[in-house]
Order: C-alpha cells, then structure tokens, then sequence
C-alpha cells in the first residue's frame, strides 16, 4: 500500500537480493523510518522489539530471519540456533512458529550450498502466499460494501473498525482493511471510524496512518463513541480482524470488539469479522470458556505516548501515582453477535455449518 | 470526603466568611492545589476554566459569585451585571441558571444592606441540600452493594463505574460514588473497576483520585474491558451518573456508558444509574430521539494530557498529524438496559411509572 504516494510491503529485499527491510512500526504514525535487517540478530530484534507486529508480519520476518542466518551458515547447528533464537522473541505467536517450522522443513532436505536461496525463496513464497490470501479476504468484503453503497447511493459507506488489522499488521492489505482498500480502489465511496483502541492506540496510530497515506477518508474516535454513532445511523457496517476464531464462530479480539458487536446488533448493523482460515482453531467451541485472555503490564493504561509539541516522543502518566490499573488485551464477542465471517474463500455465517462450509478440508 | 486525611469540601469558605475556597480541579489527579476566590471575577473564571466542574458545584460556585458581588456592590444594577457574568460562563449548565436564580429572586426582595448577608446564607443552604441529597443518594444505592455483598461472601463487591459522578462533581458525596463511599464506611468490602473515560480521562483522573484520596480498593481499566470483565463475573453491578434523564427513564451520560450497559444486560449485571431528582426533564420521553449531543473539539480525542517523567504536566499527541478526529461527548442509554434508578428518594425502575412513583409531586 501507499506511504508518501510510493507503494510499499512492509517487508522487502534490498536490490542484492540478501538483506532485508522493514517500516520501523515503534516510531509510526510520527515518524516513518525502515530498518534494515543485515543478519539473524537483527531479525530476531526486530520481532522482539515490535519493530514488525502482526501475526502474519512476525512469521515472514522468522522466515527470512532463518535466510540470514542460512546465508552466513547453513549448517544443521547453526539453523537450529536460529530458529531457537528467533522463536524465543514471541513465544506465543503461532504463526511464527508455523513460518520457522516450514523453512526449516524445507531446508533440512536440501544439501548446504542450496539452502541459502531455498530460505529466501520459501520466505518469499509465505510472503507472497500472505498477500494472496488478504487480497482475496479484500475482494469478498469489498463486496459488502458495494452492496451497502447500493443501499444508500450519494454518500459514503461510514465502516466502523476497531484496533489495526491492516496492511502494516501483515505483508500487504491487511486482513479487515483489506476490504475497504479494495473497494476504494473500486471507486465506492467509503469513509472509516477508527476506534482509537486503548490501551495501545493501535487505530489512533496505524489504522489512522494507514489511512492517511492511502488517502482514505476516516475519523478518530474514542472508543466510546461506536455505540452512539450507530444508535444515529452513522455506520453501515463494521469490520474487525480476529487473532483467534473458534470452529463454532466465536472472535476474540482486541479488547473492546464484543462491546461494538453488542452495539452493531441493538442497532442492525452488521458486523463482519476479517480473517485468514489459519486463524481458525477447530478444536474451539466456546471462545469465552476456552480461550485464555493475556492479561499486560498496568503501565500501558497509566501511560500514553504520543507527541509533544517540540516533536519529540512522551509518555504521560494519565493516573494519579498509586491508583493501580489492570489490563485484558483481548476479549471474545460470541458467534452470534457476528453478522458474518469474512475469508480468503469467501464469507460465511459464524457458525460450525458456516465454517465447515467454507473450509471442509479442515473442519474435519 | 478525604484528601490526605483531610475532610473536605469541593468549596467552602474562608475563616472570614467572605472568601471562597475551591480545589483547582484542573489539576488533578497530578496536583493538589485549592484557589481562594476573592470576587465575581475569579468565581466567573472558575467556571468557566473548569476549576471547578459538575452540574452541582458549578451552581454552587455561580452562587457563591453572587454572594462576593454583593458583598462589593449590592445595588439592583450591579447584581444584574454580576448575574448576566456568571451566566455566560457555561450557558448550557440548567442548574447554575437555576442557583442563579435562587439566589437572586431572595436577594431583590431585600433591602441592599442585608443583601451580602442574605446571599452567602442562600449559597450555604443551596451546598447543603446538595450534600444532603448525595447523601440520601448514596444511603440508597449502599443498600443495593450491601445486597450484593450478602450474595457473595467473603469478597468485595465489584462495582463498575463510568467517567466522574463523584463528589468532585458535587459539594460532597457523588451521585454514582456516594453509594460506594456510604457503603465503604459502613464496613462494607468494595472494590471499583474505573472506566478512565477517554477522551477527557475523567475517571482514570478524577474518579481514580478521589478512590485513592478516601482509601477505596479500585483498578483503573481502559474503556473497552468492561465487557470482558462482565463476561467473567468480576462486575457484580455498575453505577453511573446521568446529566439528563427523561421521564421514561432512558439516561444521558458521558460516551460509552450505553456499551457498558449493553454488556450488563447481556451478561446479566444489575446495571443502575444514580441521579438527583433535579435532573429529570419531565418533559422528554424518548432520549435517543430528544436529546441533542454535544459535539466537542477534535483535540480531546487526537491529544492527551499528563504528567512527564520529570513531574511537569504536558499534553502528546496519540493520532498522525492530519488524521481527523470526531468527539461526541455523551450518549443515551435507553430504559430497557437500565436496572434502577437510584435517587434521593429511593430506588425505583427506569419507567414513567417507576419515577412518578418517587415523584408524584413532579410527574404530573
């Protein structure tokens, strides 16, 4: 997508064809800088330091970490420390997991001297797989919003969307951006509410940065404010990602998605969630019983950072010095307050039966 | 209530019974300072730079500025003067139109000597029917946190909260908070979850200080967890306040408290409001439809406010310059999603029937 008006992934080679890049995520939405990752070290810090963020992000960024570290010595010691190394910087990340495990697969068949150009054009291959798979999630909601454009033709489609699931969180689209970059790119007229997401700000921040460069039209909001938007008639539809999906429809999402859904369906909105089929755990049927809820440091609800008037970065304490505060990163809004599940093969009511129909071959 | 071990009011006077004394709210929860108002002028400017805040302290605080331009001037015109002043500092706030008013009807039926007198008498007894019906309020309301205590044993009462209706909003008490603290000091085990109430951060600040100040068990938590915690039984009720009310009961408050309520009913969470009497507009019967919501600044939502690592108060931006933002600052929870009404004259149902049942004498 577009920043500054020139097209970028947020992951790429240099023109040697070795080195790696990425958009330094930590400094975004004030300053835009790349990094450039020369080796394994650099790669594993890039994911430990949420220099790349984004299930689908980490995982290209280990596979190419692996390609560095084949690059300077492929031998079979040296790749089961990289990919030691590099899965210790996000333990719980099982996309990363699944990206290491598939090129050391790979590499482990080859002799030596190949496995350095196997690591690179498997990592490559995941990346490019990645943007396939959201820009078909793109087109099937993109589809959604043509239609609610249909319904009320002369003004813009206002799509409610909570935390980043964009571009910036996988290689390119994103996964509930994706739907209204394609349809922009289609010409439907679109305008975005972007919940601001505390306690991390991640729509204040990158789903507004996002937007702006791509020259979407969008509104900051608090968090607060989605359930009087739509009790006025002020969204069409709302579009979250999901990091979890149970095989019965359940999301759990950032904190703060199941309050929006509640809303969305007092109000008949419709509520769509965006996601890649390998989100999907089939062996859940109970997201609110079943899936475990991290819980972070208080300091990210006490503190904020942002900008000072000089330009330089701060936090704030927002608290009063003793007041403690707590912090569930995500929470799950039950299957039905999900008007539909929208997928790389299509979308679906959020149900086992939607699910199964859409990916047989796995419901099982 | 306490501050430093301290009891206070939000505005009292000065040993001289001239001067006023009012906590520099501005300020908090970072800084501690009270502002001594020695004329209308600095009781005007009190207001309107939200040295003081809340329907009921600026009523207060506008009689009060009546009581010091008498004192320096008790003539017909001057206090007509002193009276257009004061009321053009928030000239939305119903009840300081209405102490204004209070206060000046007494004074003209007076003589111009008795009228310095006169009016710090009106102010004082206007202070405390306000603190008496906090209190009734709070009377009330502890005996619904007293019944929830008897249902679970052997731990504290969870009770979730939204914005500031405590007694920094009042003279004293609170409207939502004064049930807590009435329960607290009768032995009862409570324990708040503070909603900070973006983007003004009311509760995060105010509500928050005024828990730590009076020695309240309480956990700052980011606007979107509420539904999470009702998910998993860790909010035994919820109480707000309400700015406005109509006679059916549907409620007006800071944004967001209608997700709130929207996740009590889904997860069965009593959900009650606590409001004076004087805030029910007897002559609206459908909030959604009737009640006209403020539309604040952008700079609310893209900029926030705190305390720098150095100890100075500083405002960051969290969004990318250029990103608009929108700032609605209240919204309308319907009747239906409302568990009780808790007034100065007991609790009744979010109904017409409910509230003309406490108030006959106003329901007509």
């Amino acid at each position: 997508m577009r920043i500054d008006g020139r097209d970028y992934r947020t992951i790429w080679l240099d023109a040697d064809g070795r080195r790696v890049h990425v958009i330094d995520q930590t400094r975004l939405p004030h300053r835009f800088e790349t990094v450039r990752l020369d080796g394994l070290d650099d790669a594993a810090r890039a994911i430990r330091d949420m220099i790349v963020r984004g299930a689908p992000l980490i995982g290209v960024t280990g596979a190419y970490g692996l390609a560095l570290a084949a690059g300077a010595d492929p031998g079979d010691a040296a790749l089961e420390s990289a990919y030691g190394t590099l899965l210790a910087t996000r333990p719980t990340a099982v996309n990363l997991r699944w990206a290491l495990d598939r090129v050391k697969a790979a590499l482990l068949r080859a002799s030596t001297s190949e496995r350095a150009a196997l690591a690179y054009a498997e990592a490559g291959r995941i990346a490019d797989e990645d943007v396939a798979c959201c820009a078909a999630i793109g087109e099937h909601g993109a589809a959604l919003i043509r239609a609610a454009a249909e319904r009320s033709p002369g003004r813009p489609v206002n799509v409610l969307t909570h935390c980043n699931a964009g571009w910036l969180a996988t290689v390119d689209w994103g996964t509930a951006l994706a739907p209204v970059y394609k349809a922009m790119r289609a010409g439907v007229p679109v305008h975005v509410w972007v919940d601001e997401t505390r306690p991390r700000n991640q729509g204040a921040s990158l789903t507004a940065f996002e937007l702006l460069s791509e020259g979407v039209p969008h509104s900051v909001i608090a968090d607060n404010a989605g359930g009087h938007l739509m009790q006025h008639g002020l969204v069409d539809l709302a579009i979250v990602g999901t990091d979890r999906t149970t095989r019965t429809g359940d999301v759990c999402n950032k904190i703060g998605t199941y309050l929006k859904a509640l809303a969305a369906h007092d109000n008949g909105v419709p509520f769509y969630v965006a996601l890649p089929g390998s989100t999907i755990d089939w062996r859940l049927s109970d997201g609110v019983a079943e899936i475990p809820i991290e819980e972070r440091g208080a300091r990210e609800v006490t503190h904020i950072g942002g900008r000072l008037p000089d330009g330089g970065l701060a936090e704030v304490q927002v608290t009063p010095e003793g007041s403690p505060a707590r912090n569930w990163a995500f929470d799950v809004t039950p299957a039905r307050f999900v008007t539909g599940l929208v997928t790389e093969r299509g979308v679906c009511a959020a149900s086992a039966s939607g699910l199964a129909s859409l990916f047989p071959d796995l419901a099982g």
